[in-house]
């Protein structure tokens, strides 16, 4: 039923990640029955956003800056350097109020079915970043998937080859849950790495 | 973390129905990420959509012409008149293949809570293009929920006033479905509209 206009925007909206056709139909039902003011703000933030927005020159975070707060703030311990596969994990990570060190963020995780390799996620630009003299210890906090497993794998032989300390995120048995519905393997890491 | 476009773009995300704080991050981070020619050409979408399509002067869904397609079909049968909540279920309806008559789609429906009243929902458009005087059958075909019940009494109590055939979809086990897993009140209006 939908023609022109509102099937481009049905079809642009089901490209997002995580939205199938009806949900972008619905989506875009609901933008020009209840919400036009919100599609034109969605419109203008989109454009502002994809055209100002770019990475740290230092860590590739987003910033609409050079170089992003993090990295430019003196508070920070400029010894650590906690590698991340995204954004949104170093935002999780700094939302704990937990680390007081510096960032890397790579551009995703190696994973052949895709195609990306090291380079395509930036393990260069880390080697690099990471032998400035300052950075002592590396924590990788990639995720504990297999390709965030074979990601860390790899940034941590390549590290060690420099002489840096790398670390990794413990693996251990979540807050709150009840060992009963906890999966063995994450059982067996939390056994093994008990202290 | 987010600051100037990228927490703008964020929060026109956050804005969308079933869009909550963490998928607006990371659909914003996707685009930013890897698709920055998707998030301009989903703003150019966004604009055009939210300039040009308006609603058909006769049935209210929406159209980029004045009247729609299916308003304008001479091959449909104009003594059938079907309501419907919204051009989803309009879409639907239409997908069934299984209807040749026409439609009207109401601005949503009756719902105290969110002070929507008949005449928000445009019932009195609906009372108008009904007494046309060719249109001779009103299907009703808001959703079986609380208020589209609701709504689907109201507007059939109007439309039986005015002297027109009124006729509601009917109710009864899903196409598929187990007798065991369907509930109660369904399994009892099937029984009772037997045939």
């Amino acid at each position: 039923m939908a023609e022109g206009s509102l099937a481009a925007l049905i079809d642009s909206l089901r490209r997002l990640p995580g939205i199938g056709a009806k949900s972008a139909q619905r989506l875009a039902f609901h933008l020009l029955q209840h919400d036009r003011e919100g599609a034109q703000r969605l419109a203008q933030a989109l454009q502002a956003a994809s055209t100002s927005v770019r990475h740290c020159e230092r860590c590739h975070t987003f910033t609409e800056a050079p170089v992003c707060d993090i990295c430019l703030d003196p508070q920070r311990d400029a010894r650590l350097l906690c590698v991340v596969e995204s954004p949104a994990d170093r935002a999780a990570l700094e939302r704990t109020g937990s680390y007081r060190g510096l960032y890397f963020v790579l551009m995703g995780r190696i994973s052949p079915l895709d195609g990306l390799g090291a380079r395509d996620i930036g393990v260069g630009e880390l080697l690099q970043r990471a032998g400035d003299g300052v950075t002592e210890e590396v924590i990788v906090a990639t995720n504990f998937t297999a390709e965030g497993e074979a990601t860390a794998h790899v940034i941590g032989e390549a590290l060690k080859a420099r002489g840096l300390k790398v670390t990794r995120l413990a693996r251990g048995v979540p807050i709150g849950s009840e060992l009963e519905y906890v999966d063995l393997g994450t059982i067996a890491h939390a056994l093994s790495d008990r202290r």
